[in-house]
């Protein structure tokens, strides 16, 4: 009957929400690996060097990495209108020798540059990759993105090898050395994001025995929410309050978690957790935003929404590793207002990215 | 003016919920120091051996540890009726050498049982601790603590050192050799707490340098939650689907985690996370209970409560190490219906432990 | 793609919640038109005495009301293995001649335990309607309702018409005449559910312009969360403490409004409230329960739930008004964890109305 | 002990929350009795004329209402740096004589403009009140206290009198006649507070018998809650879509009801719920904002903030009624994230009345 399946309709079937930005989306690059390391390493100890994930999933995810067309046609279905892509992980951080990390930075800028900004300058935005193996080189290769390509930001997968020999010899962001990248990132006003690539392989006996355990279904976000609080604890966003970072997955559990980290640190003794000036609470209102990349849970939004604000949250699928449908249906599905729904599909990239 | 003083009172004041239990709650041993393991091991890597708390506050602690009548008068002046205390952390997993572990298990068991249950039975009830590092011996201990003790269950804090002459060789309770141990829990019917402890120090590379990252504020979280994913993942609850574990500081972040935790493992493959039956949402909201232990945010109970249902959560302290007063302040004046409020406060864990 | 397939089942698709109970369910009487009162009153001023709903919808409904065989396959394509019936609005409530009121309400109730209890007494159970024209007679009736037919309790749809030649004069449940009914509803330990009714026509002024809005759209609220505060001011709660009333529409916005309530009433001058001596939050969260009838809103549902408690919530679906299905889909299709899923699909109602 | 009272501050000893702005603030006019209607009529039936607020509570409000340096002291006691005045209900709007309350409007903007803003330029904005008895008399008001004397917008206290002889002759703002006043609202682009006042008495047989329950506690919200749905009912919001209306007591309970109000409606008979082109949610979300005035809850700000969004509520009080201090008290502290609490603390108000 007419009225009552009008009912069903505004339910189950999900009205699709147009014009959204998806920012953390993955694209391949067509000249070297970017799922791997170099020098090749296992992503996770005891796994014989493969990723535990199915064949088919691989198999899909292959496909859809570098197919733009289908990339299109399926945003096309599924209300994106917009999305900010950047080099998969580890990507340029899997690099340990700075020369060749520099060099492929550079052509992986380029490349994705032409291949979708250039190609779509509609439909596509990008995320720069850096050799933060040589931060120099990271603000430089930054600044020339930015300037000259329109980069909409940076994106690093975490710790950055840095010795060939040693694929345990890791370097994260809080580094001294990582200062000019800082300073860069501070002067040109764009936001960094932080994708989480696999814990460093020597540190992996929590998962040893689950391979899985240490990658998406919980290792990566540890090691990036890991990541995060060494940022913040190390004072860096005291030096540059204007730095922006975004998180995937909603922040990687930070806002449940981040009132009893300061909690804790009260009774820290002095050093024990950096020179940082506010606290961790202070940080992740003001210098981080988060995506529900991955994300299709509405406690998990809703608790990232109360704790970050509405302003600061946004949509993102994660694509190829994620599906546009699957996260777009979950999406558009949620029985929320359409003010909030609107700012978390689209606003917010808009004025944190100066899209459009 | 007395009609607008009743209304600050309602929200400022709080209104003291009287008959609160709390089960996360710490003790000392009189004859070995609980705090540390057997052979000392640097709690911290690179942090000289010491923990990165404020002295002030280690004092404080020390002292609340092992004097009862403070404890009751503080309970008193709380609301907290009943405690389930237990030894502190890391305690007997601490205890590399097995025959030591036994015999040490042993007397604290008696001696917690004869200081604060048999002195005080009205108020105190007790989780015994048992030596992992002999699951059959721990098994024995187990069935003797709670069939001549009544003891409510028992607490293990984390994984177990099995090697004096190595730190770092650990066990955690996946682990085969264990069965003896779930089969006796199972039998005897009676909840497992998991308590953290630091990450094994080899692995606390996303620790090194900020110390306190390592402990209560984060580390702590990571390594539980990781060793609750091994159980779920090894297939154990489904050989015991009646075994019950809970977990403190609102389960650790899996409550957040949880749904996408399950949504990536869909894609791993075959074995990559263990033989488990169901998923993990399955196991959280059957075999798991949380406490809000260390919690004082309300966003991080909601989600709790909204992820594992009211009848699962728990209110907790952590006394020693965290305030009564500051405890029981927050929760008692948390705008919340009194019948969820009660349900947590008590209920939940008569219920659940069989308390009066 | 299978892997990605199963992840659009997992939001998308709604899983089927088995075992559902529906307890705000309407069932029509085969001698006497139960939409209507007696004598024939226009239910909305300035609307010529029609319903202001579609022809469709009415013709919908009518079917519906009365075709048994038509419910159960409804409720079994739904998930709802078992529905508590009761005579629809206003019922016994709008024959304002008592005698009449007696015969037909106990040949109402004897006509539903035949055609729905006792013929399928797994599917069915029922609430007794009663004739307030004459309290007496309506403890009366309860008493045989429950004792003889096994009535699961008593439903009223709100005021009842006293008066013949005035079908304004009307009469609350908490005017003192009604005692022996209390006394008897206290006596059999069976709850109250209070249906709404349309407001009086004379006092309709509010919804004059605009007929639908007195009715379920807004007016059936406003006047059945009245009648609630009514009983709650009148002291009958603190003389029958047990007395256990349900309310359908997540409580009728009581939830929301129930604590500004309170505290507006701290500065009422005496008497001009009632002789309550408990305040208003207190009944609520003691003496009262939800459905969720009629209402397919996450956060409405979710402020019910956290102002009332897990356990004081229902799932019902005001069949024929409302469709099963639609109903349903929601309900099954919502993020919510399977503890509190069942409580508020089934264990709830299990528990008040001592199903099986 | 110093580490853990730092805690305790942290949670129970408020942290003020500075610069919040307050628009739900009335005031009294020296030159007739805005309390009262004109004629004099009782304010609630079978009241004998009287308020029913205790007399401590209204010696109280009078002194509060009219003593400028008393409210400035309790504004700086409560972070409150700015308060957007109005005269208190029912104000002009009980004024029955058309005439009467022309002259009265514009010596109430008149003196309210001298006293308030022009004296305190930094603290006071005020919504200018207008004689709806005459809505071109109203829109020129209106336009003159926006344009002259720099009002934020204008607030009306529900429906008017209009006829000296009849109380209970009444007129809403939906009244065709009303139509120049939403003219010039919708040019001058100021918001319209819709300020609740008692039902008409003669509507009042709900709250006969609890004369407390038709003021503030209850009768208040359905009126203006009804209001307001006869308002998106009209068609006004489809002529005029820019016009911005604010409710008290976040919304009226609309942010609970409104999903709901729409399904019903969609089996509405056309015609009986007015000409309006969008559903009612639509209205709440583009044409509405919400002030917390009265509200102390914290499920109710939050499911009003999770049906109109984070941009769309605003703190306020209703001193001199409420307490600035209890107001503020529990806004600066609930647990929420400072993003979220400067938005509705202040930046809001900013930008909805271009404040500063």
């Amino acid at each position: 009957m007419a009225a009552l399946n009008r009912q069903t309709n505004e339910t189950i079937r999900v009205q699709r929400c147009h014009g959204k930005i998806a920012i953390e989306e993955a694209v391949d690059s067509p000249f070297f690996n970017a799922l791997a390391t170099d020098p090749p390493a296992p992503l996770i100890a005891k796994f014989e060097g493969a990723v535990p994930f199915s064949k088919d999933f691989l198999t899909h995810v292959q496909k859809r990495s570098s197919d733009i067309q289908l990339r299109l046609e399926s945003m096309d279905q599924t209300g994106i209108s917009y999305a900010v892509v950047s080099l998969t992980s580890p990507g340029i951080q899997g690099v340990a020798d700075a020369s060749k990390a520099i060099e492929w930075a550079k052509k992986t800028n380029d490349h994705v540059y032409d291949a979708y900004v250039k190609a779509y300058p509609d439909r596509f935005g990008f995320f720069a990759c850096v050799p933060m193996q040589d931060p120099k080189a990271a603000a430089a290769e930054l600044e020339r993105a930015v300037t000259q390509l329109g980069a909409k930001g940076v994106l690093i997968n975490g710790f950055s090898n840095i010795n060939s020999n040693d694929m345990d010899e890791i370097q994260y962001l809080d580094h001294p050395g990582c200062e000019p990248f800082w300073e860069m990132l501070a002067k040109l006003d764009v936001p960094l994001y932080i994708h989480p690539r696999n814990p460093p392989v020597s540190q992996q006996r929590l998962y040893w025995d689950y391979p899985n355990l240490a990658q998406a279904s919980y290792g990566f976000g540890v090691e990036t929410a890991g990541h995060a609080l060494r940022i913040m604890c190390s004072g860096i966003l005291d030096r540059y309050p204007n730095v922006q970072i975004i998180l995937g997955h909603c922040a990687e559990a930070l806002p449940f978690l981040i009132h009893r980290i300061d909690h804790r640190m009260v009774i820290a003794t002095q050093g024990s957790c950096g020179p940082h000036k506010q606290n961790m609470m202070y940080y992740l209102q003001n210098n981080f935003h988060a995506t529900c990349a991955g994300v299709r849970r509405e406690s998990t939004l809703r608790n990232t929404i109360e704790e970050m604000g509405e302003g600061k949250v946004m949509f993102s699928v994660d694509y190829p590793y994620e599906s546009n449908e699957d996260a777009a249906d979950w999406f558009d599905g949620l029985q929320m207002n359409e003010n909030s729904r609107r700012a978390i599909a689209s606003e917010n990239a808009k004025r944190l990215l100066k899209i459009r």
